[in-house]
């Protein structure tokens, strides 16, 4: 199974964060791709089964640059039902966007018939970091990681 | 496997809607409970895979008794996660807060861990009808059901 | 002119930012009053130009205490159209619903008619509280009430 | 008082929608700007007592067009406080995405320290068209700029 780790990174902190992640999906035994959001193209979203996107939080919702794959990803509408979605973001102050940037990631994803879960005890809606990538915010991507590949593995093995 | 169809309904609008659901989820040979929100303790929803919440769309979240179940189920936070869940809702007019009202208790759901699909074609994030049950939101309901029983038998056969 | 400042506290901390927010609301020659919600019944919200409404954090929105007020403040619809609104929420955790809690208010208040501003620095949709009111949390709180006294006197002078 | 109308459209469905915003808006003797999103530099919103945006729903937020605007006006951040805002947009389907749009920009603009204001009859959260540019869209155009001309001149005359 494949997993696309996609992120939009200006000052380092949400590539860190994709790298945490994507880290932590591959000792999940799950084949990762991490890939600025720049390089991927609608089209390669196809061969993922899994798919994690994350956005630096800029006026409360996902970059252009992350929002402009999703608008284009309308060529394959339809095609990405029923793959596992996941969001991140990393956001320069508390209650400063962060969870609705997560989740204009996640409405996306619902809008393409996606399947997403969220945790009840880390970051609830996919893990946030706070002006840097913390230990806290650490725990809670490798805990998002762990937890996306058991949505994963879900129903597929 | 069993299903809770949880609604609250003062016109009977959001009834209809859940017994569509309620209905369709049947045909799908899933053991289905339809209950009137205020009748439902929270203890109850630890006996079901999967739950499907229904509010009127009342200044754009779920009805207050709607989200008593929901507050009271803190009780049991930690166990639904895992959980298959789904949201709709019955609003007066078109943009009169139906959206932000289904995704007040997708919200919800995520918070407990739960997981979530959208639909690419039906309404995205969980089915709403506008004055009254009319065709077009029946219909929703109906691919609603289906859509949320293959979610639920996912990776439970 | 008259402010309501109405919150719901279990733990005490929403009512804590309720008064941090009340006293600085008095330090700008307003008139205040500061109820918990349960005591405020819908008619009263008719009196007060500015309307504040504070929440705990309870599945990504408002407490349902809180709704219920809203729920009911439907026999008086139309009647705030044009007031002034804002909302502050305290939260178990960062990226725990804080903000889409805020927004849960603000919402009701747009279906309202009401007006409501956002912050370009402090906590950009209303003031939120991590766990305590610390130093943080009480800045913003202040803050927030310095700006909503301009918010409310702009026009009415 | 000057007004921009700023939009990102398609099909012009939502040109459309800002046409009769805008005209509406110089019938209550505001100078308006009509502009094509992708005509307007960040430096222009300075400019304006009023902003109104508009954006087809694409995978329920602004299209990348208007997001890219609002991503690169973070060079002016703080200068917009206090200006009035408001958001409209154009959907292919009821429950499709259509409020999360509208909202989407709205915290955009919060986020900015924008004044905005809710409609307790029209279109709550911002006009919305489905499909096409209907006789209701149309009237909640009307009502939508009526209404933002006078929380533009409230407090300015």
């Amino acid at each position: 199974m494949k997993v696309l780790v996609a992120y939009y990174s200006r000052t380092g902190t949400t590539k860190k964060m994709a790298e945490i992640i994507s880290n932590s999906l591959k000792e999940q035994d799950l084949e990762v791709v991490l890939a600025s959001v720049e390089k991927v193209k609608p089209k390669d979203l196809l061969s993922f089964e899994g798919i994690i996107i994350g956005s630096p939080t800029y006026y409360g919702t996902l970059s252009f640059e992350v929002k402009k794959l999703l608008d284009e990803s309308v060529a394959f509408h339809g095609s990405l039902d029923g793959k596992a979605g996941g969001a991140f973001s990393s956001a320069a102050n508390i209650a400063g966007g962060n969870e609705t940037t997560v989740l204009s990631i996640l409405e996306a994803m619902l809008i393409h018939g996606m399947i997403i879960q969220g945790d009840p005890k880390g970051d609830h809606y996919g893990p946030v970091a706070i002006g840097e990538v913390d230990k806290r915010a650490q725990t809670n991507c490798i805990r998002f990681a762990k937890r996306f590949a058991q949505l994963l593995k879900r129903g597929r093995e």
